[in-house]
């Protein structure tokens, strides 16, 4: 029997990110990690695999000879069952006793109930070079160019845009009246529908598919609610991901009726010495409260880095207690971004909100270089006026905008202390310091608010 | 006699922002600024008009009829003298009665107690269009195409690295070591000047220019400490501005010994009913409460928006006590940003610090389009772990994570907290998830923060 410390089960980001700090933090402990793949593929740049930026997958792939360097112990292997009494973990033909055991075992692709899901040609986007490959080359290998995307969330989107890329003809057929609805108000869907378009994605909005229609186990098209059908030999599913919590669930520690590991602020889950951090562990939305079935690698890496620091001692206090579910992605030449609470969401769970946005130039004077229209949409609680979301179009500065914001929620800012803040501007980085548009975003809720006390 | 219950003067970014403020919080006050060019010229973009990217100063200006649309009376003229205790602001043929008066009158550039500098061919960076106009005119005359900038602060690199790219020969003379000293430490000092070598700028650092050589009134070249001198026809003095005051001290109001008009947290001035915003108002560092020279537009805006809401009532709690310094700069290929308290600075200052300072590609993977080393470095107190300065140097997303980094130090967070936020990464817009630099400068800062403990 193998003795490890610290034994972290997954390698994506939650995986690496809790060994890593793990070891740091605790220098004097072996920490080991187990993971299926020998080597780590960056998740959220698969779909770029898919497109012309990256046909090479190999170039999507991180040594687990960092995470050597760093000090732990890289084991490529299963675990097929966990003993939290006894603190052992169980591989094919060894076991590894520990003292503290991270989960990390990430989350699972959601499969649609209808017919023909099995078929030969159903695909999921998988993290795993194995699953990514083999996805590349039946693609490569099908005579149809038309390929059906089940589901217009942030991968079914971000798929669609490259796949469009190399000659197909992507349908994105979505439940959702438009796409990416959890994150986007309207008109901010609408913008990201016109760059599909433009890239000749059709879309195919507020559609269900009711049955993959198969021959000899072979995808050969798909029905839609609305009665037609689309020839195909390619189906992509994309409806969302459930925590992989089956190893942790027979182990006995709690989970929820989302199936996530339950934890609390440090990432301890019911059984002591025992944490579970990233897909896996529950997720609150910070406001609401309510479960979150969002999953992000900055999320995971923000939960890794706690759990890591906490295995032994509490270290510091926890500063956030939910998902703020910030993320950002380009389709087309614009880039959208998004955090905390949407309007459509404000309303739908009754929160007393109000908004405010502002749209400009994201350089100035206009004309210079990257110049692109930046548009940026807060909303706050109505009496506080504390940012509670926001949502930004523009140009790459849109990807650091939104931790800006992102950085306000967490906080519990609040408008009238945005207005007062010192921004740096710059011709050709920023908007223009007269109009930068958080503050504008900030002043337009301050005259919203103010007329309510009149 | 007319009436204006509002006055500003000055039509900077300080006189707009605090007059359209005024007027917004106030839409029952009549609101006028007096400015002496009829339309407004982008400051910080002055440099680039120099150079390639705006040759042309019109495509720099801003008209006024947007400030005419906020319903603020611009009035093109200049005030000679203003009587507090009338409340009387007085141009050559008429005179104006107000209520409440903001000085808003901006900068003069500092003059070097040289030989030469009254001679034809010496510039400084003014703010008008029409002094823009007069330096592109006579560089185009010309005949040497040597130009000698004294000064390596800011505005000297941008002028420099624009000059150079319409094919003259540029020495960039400064008394400093290294050039933006006040904004930067060395290693980031040193990578500024390599994109300076890039674009062949002739950096003479630790230099004084002893005189400035003149013939019949016109320069003909400048002598250094060195001995050396460089034949030119043209000069440009950037070492610095001062508080433009004369105004506001001839009629009664306190000034400090750098001849900034003494203000409080609010932006009002010693006398009643009277405030002063932007460069010609007294800056205080925010954290060792010297005077600082700093000047910035962003610094200006964020001044005018509490002084313009603050005229007749107080509305929110005053956020920030003085000056942040933060901005953001482009030189060749590289964008460059800085905020609050450099290492340098924390030496000279005796403040107990700790740095942490991280290096990554701006990308994840690395090959994808884009893709810049981006390294950021964090200052924070020894004892909290209070974040008080960042530099940043990447692609152009530096310009809002400097941003990032400026809230941090304005709403005085510590790294501990930083280590527990979620941020929002994306392979195309952001570095890894796995290695955000911000979180990884925050956790070089605890582990040398821990070390003390032991």
């Amino acid at each position: 029997m193998k003795n490890i410390d610290v034994l972290v089960i997954g390698g994506g980001p939650a995986g690496i990110i809790s060994s890593s700090t793990a070891k740091a933090v605790n220098p004097e402990k072996s920490v080991g990690m187990v993971r299926e793949e020998p080597n780590f593929m960056i998740p959220c740049a698969i779909p770029y695999t898919f497109g012309t930026l990256l046909p090479d997958t190999e170039k999507d792939m991180i040594s687990s000879d960092v995470l050597r360097g760093a000090g732990v112990d890289v084991i490529v292997d299963k675990i097929e069952k966990v003993d939290l009494e006894e603190k052992i973990a169980y591989r094919k033909n060894e076991s590894i006793k520990f003292e503290k055991l991270v989960f990390a075992t990430g989350s699972l692709p959601n499969i649609p109930k209808i017919g023909g899901v099995d078929a030969e040609g159903v695909f999921e986007i998988e993290k795993y070079k194995r699953e990514v490959d083999k996805f590349n080359s039946y693609l490569n290998g099908v005579e149809s160019k038309n390929v059906v995307i089940v589901g217009s969330g942030f991968i079914g989107v971000e798929v669609a845009g490259e796949l469009v890329q190399t000659g197909r003809n992507v349908y994105l057929v979505g439940s959702s009246n438009r796409v990416l609805k959890p994150a986007f108000d309207a008109p901010f869907s609408e913008k990201i529908e016109e760059e599909l378009h433009k890239l000749n994605v059709n879309i195919m909005n507020s559609t269900r598919v009711e049955e993959i229609i198969t021959e000899d186990g072979k995808v050969k098209g798909v029905k839609l609610n609305s009665g037609e059908t689309i020839e195909t030999e390619t189906v992509i599913l994309s409806i969302g991901y459930h925590p992989n919590s089956e190893l942790a669930k027979a182990s006995g520690v709690r989970t929820g009726v989302k199936g996530g590991i339950w934890v609390d602020e440090y990432m301890r889950t019911s059984v002591e010495d025992v944490f579970a951090v990233g897909d896996c562990a529950e997720k609150k939305n910070f406001l609401t409260r309510d479960l979150s079935n969002v999953m992000l690698a900055s999320t995971a890496t923000a939960e890794a880095r706690i759990a890591g620091s906490s295995l032994y001692n509490l270290r510091y206090v926890k500063g956030f207690t939910g998902t703020v579910a910030t993320f950002s992605t380009v389709v087309g030449n614009l880039c959208f971004s998004s955090v905390g609470i949407t309007e459509s969401e404000a309303q739908k769970e009754k929160i007393d909100f109000v908004t405010g946005e502002f749209e400009i130039i994201n350089r100035h004077p206009a004309v210079l270089p990257g110049a692109t229209k930046q548009k940026i949409k807060l909303v706050a609680m109505k009496r506080t006026g504390a940012v509670i979301g926001g949502q930004v179009v523009g140009g790459v500065e849109s990807g650091e905008l939104v931790n800006l914001i992102g950085l306000m929620v967490e906080n519990k800012m609040t408008i009238y202390s945005i207005i007062n803040l010192q921004f740096a501007t710059h011709p050709l980085l920023t908007a223009s310091p007269l109009a930068y548009p958080v503050v504008k975003s900030a002043e337009m809720i301050a005259k919203k608010i103010d007329s309510c006390f009149i």
